[in-house]
């Protein structure tokens, strides 16, 4: 029996139960001996949406190889016009699962229905909520009966305390593997895509035993500022990476303009690295260190 | 073959050919001759939730012989915290359905997922998309199946365009009768609980045909301001009122700090009605001007 | 010795006095029987820079017959980059007073600096305090120690609380005769310039005794909603507008898409009237009504 | 005859020529071989406001010891209240000046008008424009004409094109010396002051040559968060970093509760160090390292 397992401690009370213990955060392990929360940091890259089996398997190579724990990649896409591409949906499916096991990499997709979660329970390792449905609250209740981890995305102008309360939905269901991510919030400059609130990964942390990750590539919107800005969230306690990263983003189907090369993710693990040792903190080792320079795709 | 068959039309042009419309605003029919979008404008109004036959049966009698529309009231609530008050459930539904046979009064409800329409749509005669589930595209694909009156209130932050993108959701799916609500925006100031942006209703009449409401209620969230916005929302052209009232008001179990009381509820026809008749609208004709001092709850 | 004259209330007690007398909206009178605050509305209009002599008279004269009470016209304009046009500066003062003169119209200035104070005092009739120096407290302080009419907008991002702060600092120096501003916020959305703040009109007229007007050409930037938006700041309560209009709107050197040529300021006021006339307010009578048809420029 | 002046590149190309060197950023030198934009970072701390000599004394020992470059500490307070503290005044300058000249360390105070700049001049090694001024254009011309570094922070609600114009108002009179600070936007949440947008930071260092400073006390507002804050700045670029510190932050007139002790600016001097160097840059030698644990005040 959990020690966080709400039903045991009783409704209004437990938030306040889990703020006293959240000088510790809580471990939420992955798959394969990965996790978030603990002093290894969790680095999950990918692109932003399954397109290919050639995407997806030199992605997974490449990004295996450089220690990346887990793989992204969205087969359905929540997009702001219906005219947009939605995603492969369920054929990427068989596709997600034929990578994951050929490169041993747990794998990360965004769900938005009921349906969607039936349809990708077996294959994905962690599921995404995503900012658009951060108070979907039909969806979270239904994520919160699962014992799978999930990663809660903060909604584009929702209040730490909302945040906090949309993960309440989840943890009170039963579901104890929730990780927050922050991904930029809504301003009125343009100059980014969002704005990264690196302040709430600090307050966040202050107030909750969960694990927090940081997007950096949705806050910023561009692929030149993601490196620096991976580094500063590390700096500001952040638990994990989310990342995205295209064998060519140019010619990605979505979200291009933010999509990292594979050498741009290199640059990244390099500017990182030295941040995450500076805060006592670290990457899983990969085989990054000796082979980099020799990886092609 | 409707001339907004967006499936006739094919794809992206159909958004251009509908601003093309915009002149002149489409009618979008609820039930017993009222509709949303003509002379006449749209007056809905009730309790924020659905609590008990007594304050359901009190609200449809006082607001139908005021000359309100139709009466909302919502059994499923979407709620910040997963410890709120979530809503009577599909006990409402009953409750529901007899109110509208006895005062013949249309009714709007919200709904938040598949299941919630399944379990509405025999008895509610218009489905509120909430502003919390605005890009649950999901859900707009949903209702975009059915041939029944929307209401779809725009997000929290949610720019115009992403706005008609989210109706247009709906309208590729079929669905043609779609009414916007603008509800009030998320900002910087805490002094009311949004901030109602009536200039998006002025941009959004000059860019869609599509029929715009006004919610001043959880817009302002203080009752003392929303019969005065009520006059301006329609003074900037806004084609209905959705207005939170309450038998009660100080013991509704939500939002009770924005409910009017009866008596409010009045003020506001008097306030508005003069407004509306200076841009060339009215109300329907209720039992209102005869009646109206007469009547007790 | 005026009833609002704090220095002989005493420090923070004189906020809280004016509160209680907020019921009754304080009259604050510009010039030849003009004033704001009363059951007459006050309509000042012009262009955004006075730019040259037979650009004000013309404005002037069509204005004047208008019914405008009074004449806008910066000739220190306040821009974002210090390469933009700055506005006429001292050689716009002799401009100003020749017009003035002649047309028998009060006429309003923006002030950036004591300087520019010493300049105008003599042909201005009503300096007005832009938004991005309603916390310009030293400019604040000085206006203070006049005797005259104060427009003072609200800063972009200004809460109604810093907003009546800032005209305390006004106040509090003994000038009684300010008039508050509101004139959009900056918000998230591009759709329109700022978004027009209408409730904050409403909570203020709540909260204070000071009288409001609402600039609807710079809230909304666009000339084809302003007339609109007018209206609805009337039926939101506001004692008067500030309109941005021009001879020649597309020949302006600044805003030009926002400035409302002499016909469309016509519409305005043939919106706006039967509005006022609902919510039991007035423009003071122009020859609008017998001569508008037979004006040209 | 500086490669900047902007008399000499005339006009409008001269933001363009600044922005093709950006990737050299400048050095603003302060005074004492003190200076902004080089490999050292500026570390610049004090009380918000100057209230006494003990406090003074006190701060500057303990400061300059730990190796802090420049002493802040405000004579001249903008509040957004006029009946709240204004700062000790024209008093304060003779006390700065002996603090200055008794510990060897340079100055930092805000100024707001031209007046205030005249009685500052001799003493204050660097002015400081705060963000409710960084669009008194006015003011801005003002310290444009001083050889003098200046401090300019963001407005709460400036974007970055605006930031940049408004530091083109001092460059283009011919003040090279302009460093810039971001100190926190003005959002919609109200769980931290202000919300820091180190993003800018990075969008600024691409597109300037000019030094970028991070104010993280104003930005959160809460003590326990700044040096997390302050280490997150340095890895997101910053050149340097403006603290607020007080010998007894409890009994602060002003911020109180976003001032740090002293012995949390040391834990900030040691939070950020290994940040600093793991992106390549230092903190100015103090005799922190071998007294820090004796020093008392």
């Amino acid at each position: 029996m959990s020690e966080f397992n709400i039903k045991h401690h009783g409704g209004r009370a437990s938030r306040a139960d889990r703020v006293e213990k959240a000088a510790k955060t809580r471990v939420v392990e992955i798959a394969g001996g990965k996790a978030c929360g603990g002093r290894e940091l969790l680095l999950i890259a990918g692109p932003c949406a399954v397109e290919d089996e050639n995407q997806m398997e030199s992605s997974a190579a490449f990004l295996g190889r450089l220690g990346v724990d887990a793989l992204r990649g969205c087969i359905f896409k929540p997009r702001t016009s219906p005219y947009s591409y939605q995603g492969m949906g369920e054929e990427g499916i068989a596709l997600l699962d034929r990578v994951k096991r050929q490169f041993e990499m747990p794998v990360v997709t965004e769900v938005m229905s009921r349906e969607q979660i039936e349809a990708v329970d077996e294959v994905s390792d962690v599921l995404q909520i995503g900012s658009r449905n951060m108070q979907n609250f039909e969806l979270l209740k239904q994520v919160g009966l699962l014992n799978k981890p999930v990663i809660l995305k903060r909604g584009l102008s929702a209040t730490i305390e909302e945040f906090l309360m949309a993960a309440e939905y989840i943890l009170s269901g039963g579901n104890e593997r929730v990780i927050l991510c922050e991904r930029g919030i809504r301003s009125f400059d343009q100059a980014t895509r969002n704005v990264l609130d690196l302040g709430a990964v600090a307050v966040l942390k202050s107030m909750t035993d969960l694990p927090v990750m940081v997007d950096p590539s949705h806050a910023l919107g561009k692929s030149e500022f993601v490196a620096t800005m991976a580094g500063a969230a590390i700096a500001a306690g952040a638990d994990g990476l989310l990342v995205e990263c295209h064998p060519r983003p140019a010619q990605s189907v979505s979200d291009a303009r933010q999509a990292l090369s594979f050498e741009e993710m290199e640059d990244l693990i390099n500017t990182v690295g030295p941040i995450a040792e500076a805060v006592g903190r670290s990457f899983r080792q990969g085989d990054f260190q000796n082979t980099v320079h020799h990886i092609a795709c």
